[in-house]
């Protein structure tokens, strides 16, 4: 039914607490969801935690078989322990992924609700609800599910157009 | 001859463009330098940057077989966009110490200027000089290297110490 959906993408927020996660199949212009949720980590020592994020993306890899892993591009960080936390996540996150053979791309927080939302300035509440629509679910994702959902379809309305020109074709990609 | 010297630890320093590292066997007073350098990574895309940390690290680990890695534990960053940058080559360090089987310890810039200087606003050079002495090296260590070996030195001393009283006793452990 739906093997015209040929391209597995796996979309990763890293978070310091939370890492949410989203397997979606597409075409580029239709996708559905295949899987998603959460890594949860808890008050272990940092490099028990990290251990944790980089087994489970490694376990996700090796279970859903994604053709390429995208992960939001952190630019801008108000305070910067909580950067360098988030920067801790986002290593193992990368480096599960390079380790496990997937291709990895990064998209910036605003081409991603470009993609998603149609605005870069989009609040989590339409991001969740666009999730919704765009994947047909039958309720709204948690946020952390949300993000990394919004993530691969990010990316899956991004393929085919040269990296460089993506950030502001993404929408444009999308739109009916 | 130094076979007493029993104890090997990985020492490293992550860093967004340079990763220092060392090696050293110890007894936990006296240590002899194995191996040190730096991990340079260029102006590739951020994931492949993380990729050539982690298999480096995992080859370093791989060759010298450590008991031990120490790492330097970043609590303050002045700058939220060089804390990300750091933090990310942080995690791509320990998970690749962590995927080793190596148990990764964890030490504050002030606790391994004490064990190293004596003191904990210890400067560069001072570092630079100390390690030289400790190690007997004909010559300083580049800094990266060096703030790689004060931390793998840091380690060394505070073997046998409980995790939680290290900080304060590295020092006075080490001190003849």
């Amino acid at each position: 039914m739906t093997n015209h959906l040929r391209h597995r993408i796996l979309g990763i927020d890293p978070g310091s607490r939370n890492t949410g996660y989203g397997v979606i199949d597409s075409d580029g212009r239709h996708s559905r969801l295949v899987a998603s949720g959460c890594i949860r980590v808890g008050r272990q020592p940092w490099p028990d935690r990290l251990g944790l994020i980089f087994d489970r993306v490694a376990d996700l890899a090796g279970e859903h078989r994604p053709h390429d892993m995208a992960v939001e591009q952190l630019i801008f960080a108000r305070d910067p322990t909580a950067a360098l936390k988030i920067g801790q996540a986002r290593g193992a996150v990368l480096c599960a992924g390079l380790k496990a053979g997937v291709t990895v791309h990064e998209y910036s927080p605003k081409s991603v609700k470009l993609a998603v939302v149609g605005s870069g300035g989009a609040d989590k509440a339409q991001v969740q609800h666009m999730v919704r629509i765009l994947l047909s679910l039958a309720q709204a994702p948690g946020e952390d599910e949300a993000d990394a959902l919004a993530i691969a379809l990010c990316h899956a309305h991004s393929m085919g157009i040269p990296q460089r020109k993506r950030a502001a074709a993404s929408w444009r990609d999308f739109r009916p």
